[in-house]
């Protein structure tokens, strides 16, 4: 049975639409085609936003426990004026001397384990993985990618191809192996480490048999498109052993899980008492304005600055720059992690009420606000439970709550509000999901 | 012989450095490493920029005749208050609906033949070129890329792997070959075209025999890594019209010549009187804010869009196309085409006559404002020439005026001043490039 890729999209059809709406939606179609999806059934319109709210043309507010971009919010007044104030003075590369380039980039490293004291930055997450992926197989020599089961990684050729989260209309690289995690699996947490280090080394196997060799490990720390599975913590410290015995390099994707989205750690991998070789780096780094990058250890990074030529027009320009250091700021001193874990405990204990009270919630899973949530009856089939997990979504977003789903049978509510999110937002937000459990299920 | 692959940039020892300054960039290569390259034997520091200037922090003007990003000039007011006010309203992605979105795309696809109708958009040159590959590739069935000899298509692996300008140590991919240049080679025009149409014919054999197939013919339109070699117009017609005989694309990468850089034209695939089948956009799109796409006709567009599902989080958000918009809007409204003719034919003009009165200028190429100056007496080796030209560029730095070089031996001056370029910055520029053409040779 084939999932559809981005059920929580419009379709043609689907909602009652404006005459305005349709129209745009017609010219958007002949001019973008395709590639640009809306998401939800019916299709939603902002003209302004602000903090944890986005508003319509009509200006009803709609709460976005979503978009995880905006991370200290949206709009937020001191990261613009940080990004305007630069832009009126300059806006130049990294080919010229600029003081806070380099001071940006040793706060930034200062927040990771002492061994990452490299970084080079890109314009998006899609570009940090796949510069990763060029550091990872010259220092290694390996052209070998192991990833998860569900696992994306980002648009360009390289990182589509090392993404089979994209199904099968991106060919993966005849280069990827997939290691299947064990809570998708059903593996107990007492035997995960071992069934994890297990599917890695049988993938390694099989890579060096065939003479294409490990270059790397590349997962998301908090694996959110397999459906945020974070437990047991350490699970996968054997795997990261396992590739560095042949040579291999450990990426962790942080583009969704860093800059404290986990509340506990300033990066998801610290959660698994790892230290990787190379971090990427991308959405909320400058809280909207396209900045990424590569945090790495000296070695593999000074060999590849020393071999390749590599250089990137806009990246780590003066404006990036100065939006991404400001998000920095506000981050370490307005204490937003410790928030993180606040409204993320109150988040948690009240999907557990709502799960003990109403059915429809299988499992919730999460790291800070990163919320995994499985949908569906004990009696319901994975269609249903995709289709449930769809009314939901749906259903709360013509409540005005924003979010969408995840995992393989995309059945899993994926719950990943900004960091600023306080005890108030989570409560509108549970009453607006137990409504929407109850309609789905009624 | 090897030719070193960035000669124009900072090496230690180069140059006497104040302690701040060594200071500063002993800190920079801790913790950006390698990859970071500083221009010029000593480096510039600047910290404001305004129109076609930048100053340095003693308030020193230097003249900007190599930055194509601000091709508007440095901070413009206006795409920098537009940024801001949509910064300041919402910051938001592709998947809600966004009439600015369809605005912006409906007028950027005007300016190119009715053919290219649909746009897809990206952050940067590097991810539009990826993109495009990947279209012509899932579009064609083939896998072979054809370029030539000293092109340059970005930083992500698959189009660095189509980029022999970066050198031996980044490995060309299997699947490209290089058709040579007829300028570079020598070539009368009048044997310009069938010269490359049988370059191409090759390499078109090559990759059929070998069962690779072919997806792409991928050129700069003004190739200006090659050494800005644009004439005679139309010298590429007939090697589009082979590799669209065997089902390839024709990708014309615009991100230098586009926006109006060759005065003459928006895109400077025009000037050769072909419609590509995908055109790619980048670096002056947003005046400096990180904005690029993917232009092209509706069959492959459409074949991608429907299969691949692809998303960019920070591509065409609601900041980005409000710089790219106002970009647009002033590029048009202000008639920069036309003042690009006049400020390119008086350059012209004015390096004609010092080439007939000073030594050192062996040919001048340009199409609007990207100049192609070779550099070298009759008597030089390859190797004086790539000194003399490197000690023009740096004369002219230490002289307050900003340019670098190019070409497969490094000896060709690159010229390419913001498009406001004026007539007294030519008069300025001119002045010191003949000055640094007499101390060169002296």
């Amino acid at each position: 049975m084939s999932v559809d890729l981005m059920p929580n999209r419009y379709r043609p059809g689907d909602a009652e639409l404006s005459e305005r709406e349709a129209e745009l939606i017609a010219r958007r179609d002949a001019v973008l085609g395709a590639s640009y999806r809306l998401q939800y059934r019916k299709p939603v319109h902002f003209v302004r936003g602000e903090g944890m709210w986005l508003y319509d043309p009509d200006d009803r507010p709609y709460l976005d426990f979503y978009n995880n971009v905006p991370s200290l919010g949206h709009c937020h007044p001191e990261v613009n004026a940080a990004m305007a104030e630069q832009a009126a003075r300059l806006n130049a590369n990294t080919r010229y001397l600029e003081p806070r380039l380099v001071e940006y980039a040793e706060r930034l490293t200062s927040t990771f384990p002492p061994e990452l004291d490299r970084v080079v930055f890109t314009c998006t997450g899609s570009e940090s993985n796949d510069l990763a992926l060029r550091i990872a197989r010259l220092a290694s020599g390996g052209e070998g990618v192991i990833v998860t089961s569900y696992a994306y990684h980002g648009t360009s050729a390289a990182v589509a191809a090392v993404s089979p989260n994209l199904g099968a209309a991106v060919n993966l690289s005849p280069y990827a192996r997939i290691a299947r995690l064990p809570g998708p699996a059903g593996v107990s947490d007492a035997d995960a480490s071992g069934f994890f280090e297990a599917e890695v080394r049988a993938a390694i196997a099989d890579l060096q048999r065939r003479g294409i060799g490990v270059a790397a490990l590349l997962f998301d720390s908090i694996f959110s498109s397999d459906g945020v599975w974070i437990d047991p913590p350490g699970f996968i410290a054997g795997a990261v052993e396992a590739v560095r015995e042949v040579g291999g390099l450990v990426i962790s994707d942080e583009v969704q899980p860093g800059f404290g989205r986990t509340g506990a750690h300033m990066w998801g991998f610290e959660r698994h008492g790892i230290v990787p070789d190379l971090v990427t780096l991308g959405k909320p780094m400058g809280n909207g304005f396209p900045i990424g990058g590569v945090v790495g250890r000296r070695s593999p990074m000074e060999k590849f600055g020393n071999t390749a030529r590599y250089s990137n027009t806009f990246a780590g320009n003066t404006v990036g720059i100065a939006a991404a250091d400001a998000v920095l700021t506000i981050l370490q001193r307005d204490c937003i992690m410790e928030s993180v874990l606040a409204a993320s405990a109150r988040l948690h204990a009240g999907l557990e009420q709502i799960a003990s009270e109403t059915p429809g919630i299988r499992a919730i899973r999460n790291a800070g606000l990163f919320f995994g949530v499985d949908i569906g009856l004990d009696s319901d089939s994975t269609h249903q439970r995709r289709g449930r997990a769809l009314d939901v979504v749906n259903l709360m977003r013509d409540d005005g709550v924003l979010i969408s789903t995840t995992s393989a049978n995309e059945d899993t509510l994926k719950i990943r509000p900004p960091l600023v999110c306080q005890e108030e937002h989570v409560e509108l937000f549970l009453r607006s999901l137990r409504k929407a459990l109850v309609e789905a299920s009624s």
